[in-house]
């Protein structure tokens, strides 16, 4: 028989949380990534108790294309900023990762260093679940990771989906590393993206032609330039580095150091919080709401012929959306 | 008293709207627009009795901001194509309209020579409502419209704000108008916009200094090209034109056509309208759901209360989304 590990209650989640006791964060983490009621309950009321020690991080979201080197890149930069004296947590959203059971994060020997360092704590991403899904988890592990004392949380997406967006709703800066020499410079980097960046770093500058990088950086300077100022009133910065050789990180870190104090002095960066509260209020329902329409059997059985029906043209989206809410109800 | 307008019935409005008889089509879209349960009954009786109707016309959305000259841009292109014995219709999208009551082609003359054209029908924006709702106004306005035999429908939409995505997931082809000059060119335009462009025109080349309109050309290029091709395959294009001489006016139209007929022959277009039918089953359940939530008074009573416990760090995003869901229940 396996030694099953000692059930918890709330209180002993709650305490092992803010101790830092990362067993007992990596379970309360399985609770929200759980998808059994009984588990989501205690997750919350977890959460609830944790919330008076929750805010105080600076959250980052770092994405990129596969192949520019983003495990690299966050262990250089993870141990650079807990040279600070720094406590870092790394997570992912990855809804591909429903299939591939951890296409990112998934081997936690991919950031060997940083795993094996007792101030970082690196959390695959969860699997399973839609994409609302997977960014209510990340949300909610961010909320544990604070508690727990880390005060730089990092989140990771592959750079290629939608998961950009939601990435982007919870955190205060967004870096988009890119690479030189990539021909068309923003091709592979879904449109929209860009935008959302607070920085852009050009990543593998050891590795690239100088005159490449160069030119790189002049094109997503340009690129950036072409749109309005952003809200924040801050940058967006083009700067470059090498993961590997570990140049530049430096400057990166620097960089986002001084977006946040800049947007704390003008208020913009509690500005921003409050509103992504808001919004994941929202969210949060809106997701709970079609959740429950989807999974509704009734539903469920009649979707596709209605579906055939409006493209057959028999019916209209909208009469079809009125029958489909009827059989909901 | 006053002579009220004989009243319709089912019938008589599917008849009329079948024989394009303007006052009938106009009454049947005040129906779409009334905020009355029982007109929207009728309304999507109606919508339904048309459908074997639609589908035929070619819809374009036009955008750009303030200044750029879309009314006289749409009454020359709409005359252009007018003569080509083409029928048009110009509608609308605008939320904001919802304040200032039609701020937006709230006045008929100011596309005078189009208004008083038979063979084109203009319709205001609809008042009143969210997004959402005035969306869903427009779309089902498209149908009774091509049901009256227009096919060409022009969607209107200030370039301001969200609402350009809207726009984008009810039209065919997606112009957006710029000017030559304007500093930094893509200042003022909303960021995402530029990306679902299918052609960008740069409008009033005549009171323009033309090393500007080659400048602004380059630089619009430059900034489609930054981005992966499009899921059409075709374009997008940049074009230049004055709406008040009529020069350059063929050309977009010529591009049009030859977007219709590349996006018919490969099988886009089919599968883009397809994709487009199903997402309004979804948005339409969507919000209506979310409707029914806001428009609860006991969620509407609790609202404001929740949202600030929030902010405050009392409670989580996650538990007060819990917390108004129970109360809608």
């Amino acid at each position: 028989m396996k030694n099953s590990p000692k059930k918890l209650g709330i209180e002993d989640y709650v305490e092992g949380i803010l101790q830092n006791d990362r067993t007992v964060l990596s379970r309360a983490i399985t609770l929200i990534e759980s998808s059994r009621p009984e588990h989501h309950e205690q997750a919350e009321e977890i959460i609830e108790q944790c919330l008076p020690h929750t805010g105080q991080s600076i959250r980052v979201g770092i994405t990129g294309v596969p192949g520019v080197g983003k495990s690299t890149f966050i262990e250089t930069l993870g141990n650079h900023i807990i040279e600070e004296d720094r406590k870092l947590a790394v997570l992912a959203i990855d809804p591909s990762s429903t299939k591939s059971k951890g296409s990112i994060l998934g081997d936690k020997t991919r950031m060997g260093t940083l795993a094996n360092n007792p101030k970082a704590y690196i959390r695959p991403s969860p699997t399973g679940g839609s994409l609302g899904g997977v960014a209510r988890k990340t949300r909610e592990t961010i909320y544990l990771c604070e508690a727990a004392g880390y005060d730089t949380i990092f989140i990771e997406t592959v750079g290629v989906g939608q998961s950009e967006t939601a990435v982007h709703s919870m955190v205060d800066f967004f870096l988009l590393l890119m690479l030189a020499g990539a021909g068309d410079e923003l091709q592979g980097i879904k449109r929209g993206i860009v935008e959302m960046a607070d920085a852009i770093a050009v990543n593998k500058i050891d590795s690239s032609d100088s005159a490449q990088v160069k030119q790189a950086v002049r094109e997503y300077k340009n690129a950036l330039h072409l749109y309005p100022k952003p809200e924040s009133g801050w940058g967006p910065e083009v700067t470059t580095c090498s993961a590997t050789t570990g140049k530049g990180i430096d400057v990166i870190w620097e960089l986002i150091g001084d977006y946040v104090s800049n947007t704390k002095e003008s208020g913009f960066f509690w500005e921003k919080r409050s509103r992504q509260a808001k919004n994941w209020i929202y969210e949060t329902i809106q997701n709970r709401l079609m959740d429950e329409f989807y999974n509704d059997p009734n539903v469920k059985k009649k979707l596709k012929s209605v579906e055939k029906r409006v493209l057959k043209g028999e019916v209209s989206s909208f009469k079809a959306a009125k029958m489909l809410l009827e059989i909901f109800r």
